[in-house]
């Protein structure tokens, strides 16, 4: 079973941006920038909240619920975008990381050889 | 048909925390952090490239490609396991920023009501 | 009085790049993401910390620290040489940004007209 | 001779912060959050534009430049912020760094040794 599945999303940025003639500008410099200024939106949001008052305005139907949930959103969008510009299959990546993840960080009672 | 499909990995990831006692660590402005963290490495990749040697770099077996591939995997990663702790669907966050994307970026020729 | 000074570091950088022919790399972009990636290093630092621990471990003298007060210091050098490729006179920048910050945000009980 | 005198900022942002009883929100994680959110809209400056058309944009008096200007300006004041917090000293930060920048990047032509 796949980790993830972007096959659907990759196919509909491909034809959004060729109907566009975005193609020329979809380089890895300048997706890797629109990702880092979706982050940095991102991050911005919580950044005077508690985590209480965050967990809070997010649960609700805020305006800030909808922001994080658009921010959430463009990074995707620009992560994939620049996945496939770059030939990465996501779901390996994730799931290669993951493998070294797991060896990196053993759960509390579980240490190979124990 | 949904644009993308990260149930597995969101649940992998509720797993991973859960097993390492990570949640309380696991708030919205800890993984917000996180995820900047991420892209900020991931624009430094190119930095000093020009797009053709950022191309070139990242299409063959190279540190380079290794890098941004690793890169990629963490910053979604961070986005997946954010979303779900906002509880964001983010299949349907995309959805919505896609239908307003096109209706913000119309088609060339396709002006509406031609 | 001047706000801030920051002329003899932007001598010393332009004179280091230069000796380094690095001129053609110190563009608008590539310094941009340069120093998106040094902010990516720095919101990292403290990225799975409580306030608290934040705060004892920056003020001791702890690799954190020390990886603090290289990430402030990278930040401020891309700043400053991103500055100065655009001509921008920080000093200047500066200033009209905290007038129009002390007009966005007047002091409590110091409201225009009261 | 200093490489840059930042104490008056330092002195000005302060004020600033007490006046408005902001002082505990500025807590290191929160001005670390607010500092990469500012890169991020520094980046997202010149994402769609060519080398030569950020420079010509910045070069001009235009929004483009007003945007730059202002946002170096939001990161030089929480970047300030932030070292002011963890009582970072940033002349001295950066002579170091820029010591240790010598040694990494000799000089062409000026190999120690020859």
């Amino acid at each position: 079973m796949p980790l993830l599945d972007v096959r659907e999303l990759q196919f509909v940025l491909q034809r959004f941006a060729a109907d566009r003639n975005w193609e020329p500008l979809h380089t890895i410099k300048n997706l890797s920038m629109a990702l880092a200024g979706e982050a940095g939106e991102l991050v911005a949001i919580a950044q005077w909240m508690t985590d209480d008052e965050a967990g809070k305005a997010i649960s609700a139907d805020t305006d800030v619920r909808r922001q994080m949930s658009d921010e959430l959103a463009d990074g995707l969008i620009y992560l994939v975008r620049l996945a496939d510009v770059c030939a990465v299959d996501l779901d390996r990546a994730v799931a290669d990381k993951m493998q070294r993840n797991a060896l990196k960080y053993p759960e509390p009672g579980n240490t190979p050889g124990h």
